[in-house]
C-alpha cells in the first residue's frame, strides 16, 4: 500500500511507460483511477469518461509514440489519462483552476495535445488533416482519433469520415463505444453500434490468422492483404457490412476497452493495414468507481463529489432547471410546445419535460444543426418548439438559424443556455459570441432575462407574443442579486435607480446583479447613478435613446465581445440620435477567454459590481 | 406539332396530372424539357439538374397530394418541375428575375413549397420536422425529401437520417443519384451509392412478391412485414447491408429514375412501409438535352446559353478565375500551399489548381465545417491551406472558424468569393454576414480586395505577412471601376482623391468602384470629395479614426448588414475618438434581400455610384 502511487510519479513522459511489464501497467491503470477519482472530487470535472478510457489512453502510449504519432481526444473531456502520461501528473492538482491544467486538450500547454479539443465531433476532420499534412511531407507517423459514440452522432464526424475514408493514409479512427454521449446515446447510428456488439467477436477469429501471417517478413503483407479481402467477403456473409465499413475504412472490433493486452495487440496489428481503420472499443463509462459507473450521468461533468458518498454537490437551482420548469408548465395547457436538445437533456433542464411529455421530446443526438432546421420543420407545421442548448454549441447551428429559421421567420424558441462567461470549462465553452452573431440577422428577438421570474415572463412572451426566431439567453449558474424593490416589466427596457442622476450604467442579463451592486457601492460614496437594463436586446427601441441622451456619461457593461457586439451598437445609434456626453464601453477584449471561476473572469474584464463602481468614478474624474 | 405544349399550360394545379395516361405524361415530360431549355437558356440559372428530375417530378406529383402531403426539395435547384406543375407555368419566364419567380423553393411563392431551400443537405431534417408535427397533430400524411447525392455528403442530412432513422414517421425520402453534386461527387458514400448502383436490381425482385402480398387485404400487413424481414435477411446475404439500412431506413432500389410506370410502381409500394424509407433512384443530369448530357458541369448553373449550340454564356474573366491563377502562381514556388472546396471546384476558380496540384488539392464534398476542421489539421502540421467557398456556404463553418482555427490561431486562408449581393441566385445566397460574423471572432484579419491586383497582393499578404485566421473576401463577377490614378497600396487603408474635401466616403470591396463613380459625379457637380478605402477590415488600424476626423460629414457605405456590421464599428470608434461630425451609414437593413441583379439591389439599397452621390449632396443639404 506504501508504494502506490509510486508508478504514476515516477512518469515523466509516455515512453516512461513503453517498458512497464502488463503487470505494472495493471497497477498504474488502479494508480491513474484513484487520481482521477482524488482530483475531480476537488476540482470538478469530467469522471465517468475518464475513469472509461484509462487502460485506452494507456495502450495507446504504449503503442504510438506520442508526439510524433499525434493522438487527436475528441471533445476532450476524456484526455485526463493522456494528460497524466504526457508529463502533467505533477500539475494536476490545478485541473480546471484559474492559470491551471486545461480541462481539454489543449496544445499551448503540451506537445502532446496535438489540436484542441472541447466541442463534439471535430477529432476525425483534424486527425485527417494533421495525418494529410504528414504524408504531403514525407512522415511516416501515424495519426490517431478517439471518438465516442455520442460524437459520432455529429455531423462533422461524418463529413470527415466520407473524406478521409476513400484514401490511403495512416489515419487510426478509435471508436470509443460506451453507450452514452452525456445521457443514454441515442439514434440509428447507437443502435447499430447496438448491433454491431451484439454479434459474435469477429476480430478475435480475426486476429488469429491474421497475427500468423504478420509473423512472415515482407512478403506477408500481400498475402495479409489478401486474406483481409477474402474474409472481409466471408465476413460480410455472415455479419453483413458495419457503416464503417460501407464508408471504406477498415473495421477492427468491437473489442473489450479495458483488456490492456488486447488493446495494445490490436492497436499493433492496426498499424499494419494499409488505409485508415475504424478500431471499435467497449468501454464502460464511470470504470473502477462503482458510483460513477452506477450513475454515469451524474458523474458525466460534475462540480465536485465526496469520494466515500459518490454524493455529488450541486447547486440547488439554476437558470436551467428553472427553464425546465417553466417549460414543464406551458406545456401542460398548450399542446403545440416541444423541446428539442442535442443529447443534454440533463444540462439543460429538460429532464423532467422529457418524462411528462415522452411525445413531444426530442433528443436529436448531438446535432445541433439537425436540432435547428427540424426545429424549422416542426414549426412550419405549426408546433411551438424550444431548442435548448448552450451558448457556445449554437456555433454549430448558425447557418441553419440564418437560413431554415429565419429567413421563412419561423417562430421557433432559442433557449440559450450558459450565455456569458461560463467559468472552468475555458476558452473551448465561453458563450460570448451568441448576441454577436445573432443581432446581425434578420427576424429575431433576443431577450435576456436577469432573474428566473423574468425568464418565466421571457419565455411566455417568447412563445406568444414576438413573431419568429426568439432568443432567450441566460447564465450558467444561479440567479444573481435582485433588489427588493425591483420588479419586472414587460417593457424592451427599465429604467432603475435615480432618473436624475448624471451617471448611467447600461447593461443586460446576468451583469444586471453586478450593476445593482455598483449602485449601492456608488451610493455608499454619495454617487448617485440610474441603470438602464435592456430586456429586448434585439430588435433595440429606439425610443431608448432620446431617454438615455439626457445622461451626462454612460457606461455600458457587456459579458460579450466588444466588437460586432450590443453595446458598440448601441453606442453607435445613441451617438446618431446626437448625445454628446461621454459614452464608455466595458465589454470581453479581441482575445479567447480562459478558464478561471466566473466571479474572476469578471472581476478580471472588469464587469464585477467593484469594478463597475470604480469605472464610474473614473469616468467622473475624466469628465470634464 | 402543333399541338407541342398544350398539356403543360392546361395544367393548372398537381390535380390536372392525376387521370392522365402514362402515354400523355411522357408528352407532358417532353414539352416541361423543352420549356426548362427555352426559359434556362434565356434567364439562366440551374438546368442539368432539372432536367434529370422531370419524370420523378411528375411521378411524385402523380402519387402523392401535394401539399397536403409535403415535398421538400433538397438545395431546391431542381424545383423547376414542381414548379411547372403547382400552378406556375405562367410566371415561369420571371424565373430569376426581379419580383420574379425564384429560383429555389420559396414558401412565400407557393403552397406546394412546403419549406425554404437554398443551403444543401436540410430537407432530411425539414422533413422529418414536418411529419413529426403532423403525426403529433393525428394528420397521416405524407413527407417526402428528395436529396441529391452530393447533398448527401453535407453532415446536416446524416443528422437527420441519425434523428429520423429509428421513428415510425411516414417520411419517404428520394435519394437522386446522378453521381454528381455540381461536380462529379467524391468521397466514400459516393463509392458505396456505386457500389449500390452496381448490383442487380434488388427492388424489382423484392417489389413482384410484394405487390402480390400488398394485394391481400388487412392480413396481408403483417405476412408483408414478416417476408420483408425476411427477405431483408436473405437480402443482407447476397448483397450486404447498404448505409441507409444501417441507419435505420427501409431501403427501396435502385431504380430507373426516367422510367415514370416504375417510378409511380415503387412510391405506391413505398407508401405501405411503416416506417422511414430510402427510395434510391438514378437519373442523368442533363436527361434530354444533348449538350447537358455530355457536360452537365457547364449545365450545372449557368448564365444563358444558345440552345442550338449549347454555348453557355460566360463572363471573361472573375474575381474567382484570378483567385484560381493568383493561387496557382503561388503554389508553384510553396509547395505548404494547399486548396480546399466543399464541391465547387469550378465555381470559386480552382479548376486549374486542381489539375496541377493534384496532391495537394482537396475537394471535401458539400462539407464546409470538415473543410475548416481538416484545413486547420493541415495548418497544425505547417501546410498553408486555403479553403474558398461563397460566402453564405462559409456561415456553415461558423463553429469550426471559431472553435478549431481561431482558437489556435492557425493560418488558414478562407477565401470568400460571392461576397457581398450575389443577385438573382436570392435572399438564401447573399453573401452579407460574413463581415458580420467574422469581426467579432478574435485572431482573424480581414482583407478585401477591390481589384483583381490587390487580390494578388492580399492573397500573398494572407500566406506571409498575418498571422491566424486571414479571410480574404471578393464579389462575385467581373472587377469594376478602378481609376486609373488609384494604384493599390500595401497599407490597411487608403486615402483617394482631394484630402481637404469636407465629405469623406469610407468603404470597402466592391463598392470602392462605386464611390469612384460617384466621386466623378460629385467632381462635375463641383463637389469635392476625399475616399476612404479600407484594405483591412479587421482588425482596424485605429490611426485611420484620428485622419477621418478632421472631415466634417462621413458617409459610409457597406454591402452588408448594417446591424453588428462594420460600418457600425467604424462610426462607433470614430465618435470615441472625439468626432463630431455627420456620420451616415448606408448598409443593409435588418431584412433579407431579395433576388434582382446585383446591379438592382446597389441601386435599391442607396448603394451604388448615383445613390452614393445623392446621399453626400443631400447629407450636405443636412447639416448645418
Amino acid at each position: 500500500m506504501s508504494t502506490f502511487g509510486r508508478l504514476l510519479s515516477s512518469i515523466k513522459g509516455p515512453e516512461d511507460i513503453k517498458n512497464m511489464t502488463f503487470r505494472q501497467l495493471d497497477d498504474l491503470c488502479a494508480e491513474i483511477r484513484r487520481e482521477l477519482i482524488g482530483t475531480v472530487s476537488h476540482n470538478g470535472g469530467h469522471l465517468a469518461s475518464n475513469l472509461g478510457v484509462v487502460e485506452l489512453s494507456v495502450a495507446l502510449h504504449k503503442v504510438f509514440c506520442s508526439p510524433h504519432d499525434q493522438i487527436v481526444w475528441d471533445v476532450g473531456h476524456q484526455c485526463y489519462t493522456h494528460k497524466l502520461l504526457t508529463g502533467r501528473y505533477q500539475e494536476f492538482f490545478s485541473l480546471r483552476q484559474e492559470n491551471g491544467l486545461s480541462g481539454f486538450c489543449r496544445p499551448e500547454e503540451s506537445e502532446h495535445d496535438s489540436f484542441v479539443s472541447g466541442h463534439s465531433s471535430t477529432s476525425i476532420s483534424a486527425a485527417f488533416g494533421l495525418a494529410k499534412a504528414k504524408e504531403l511531407m514525407g512522415d511516416d507517423s501515424y495519426t490517431i482519433a478517439v471518438i465516442g459514440d455520442g460524437a459520432l452522432t455529429g455531423g462533422l464526424a461524418y463529413e470527415a469520415i466520407n473524406n478521409a475514408g476513400r484514401s490511403k493514409s495512416k489515419l487510426i479512427v478509435i471508436l470509443n463505444d460506451n453507450k452514452m454521449s452525456i445521457s443514454r446515446n441515442v439514434g440509428s447510428i447507437a443502435r447499430h453500434l447496438a448491433g454491431i456488439r451484439s454479434k459474435p467477436a469477429y476480430f478475435r477469429l480475426k486476429s488469429r490468422v491474421e497475427k500468423a501471417i504478420l509473423k512472415l517478413p515482407k512478403a506477408g503483407v500481400k498475402i495479409e492483404n489478401g486474406i483481409i479481402k477474402m474474409k472481409a467477403g466471408l465476413k460480410n456473409v455472415l455479419y453483413g457490412n458495419t457503416i464503417f465499413e460501407n464508408m471504406g475504412f477498415a473495421y477492427v472490433g468491437p473489442v473489450d476497452g479495458h483488456n490492456l493486452r488486447v488493446l495494445c495487440d490490436v492497436l499493433e496489428s492496426s498499424k499494419e493495414i494499409h488505409r485508415p481503420v475504424l478500431l471499435h472499443v467497449c468501454t464502460v463509462k464511470g470504470k473502477g468507481y462503482i458510483f460513477a459507473e452506477e450513475n454515469p450521468k451524474a458523474f458525466h461533468g460534475t462540480s465536485g463529489f465526496n469520494i466515500g458518498t459518490g454524493n455529488t454537490e450541486h447547486a440547488d437551482y439554476s437558470f436551467s432547471k428553472r427553464f425546465g420548469t417553466s417549460l414543464c408548465t406551458m406545456a401542460r395547457t398548450d399542446t403545440r410546445i416541444c423541446a428539442i436538445t442535442a443529447a443534454m437533456a440533463s444540462g439543460v433542464g429538460l429532464n423532467e419535460f422529457a418524462h411528462q411529455y415522452r411525445n413531444r421530446f426530442f433528443d436529436v443526438g448531438i446535432a445541433e444543426q439537425h436540432a435547428i432546421t427540424f426545429a424549422s420543420g416542426l414549426a412550419k407545421n405549426g408546433l411551438l418548439p424550444a431548442f435548448a442548448v448552450y451558448s457556445t454549441f449554437l456555433q454549430r447551428g448558425y447557418d441553419q438559424i440564418i437560413h431554415d429559421a429565419a429567413l421563412q421567420n419561423l417562430k421557433i424558441v432559442l433557449a440559450i443556455d450558459r450565455a456569458g462567461l461560463v467559468g472552468e470549462d475555458g476558452e473551448t465553452h465561453q458563450g460570448v459570441f451568441d448576441a454577436s452573431f445573432l443581432h446581425t440577422i434578420p427576424n429575431i428577438t433576443i431577450l435576456a432575462p436577469s432573474s428566473y421570474d423574468e425568464l418565466d415572463s421571457m419565455l411566455k412572451d417568447a412563445f406568444y407574443h414576438y413573431k419568429g426566431v426568439v432568443a432567450l439567453r441566460y447564465p450558467r449558474g444561479e440567479q444573481g442579486f435582485i433588489p427588493q424593490d425591483y420588479h419586472s416589466q414587460k417593457q424592451s427596457y427599465t429604467f432603475y435607480g435615480d432618473p436624475d442622476a448624471p451617471n448611467l450604467i447600461v447593461t443586460f442579463g446576468r451583469l444586471f446583479s453586478e450593476a445593482c451592486l455598483a449602485r449601492d457601492i456608488l451610493n455608499k460614496n454619495g454617487k448617485a447613478v440610474c441603470i438602464l437594463k435592456l430586456n429586448v436586446v434585439k430588435p433595440m427601441d429606439p425610443s431608448v435613446f432620446d431617454k438615455v441622451k439626457n445622461f451626462s456619461s454612460v457606461f455600458f457593461y457587456e459579458e460579450g465581445m466588444q466588437e460586432g457586439g450590443i453595446g458598440q451598437s448601441f453606442g453607435f445609434q445613441l451617438y446618431q440620435v446626437g448625445f454628446k456626453g461621454k459614452f464608455s464601453l466595458h465589454a470581453l477584449p479581441d482575445q479567447f477567454i480562459p478558464q478561471s471561476t466566473v466571479a474572476s473572469a469578471l472581476t478580471h474584464f472588469g464587469l464585477d459590481a467593484q469594478a463597475m463602481a470604480a469605472s464610474v468614478l473614473q469616468g467622473e474624474k475624466t469628465v470634464e
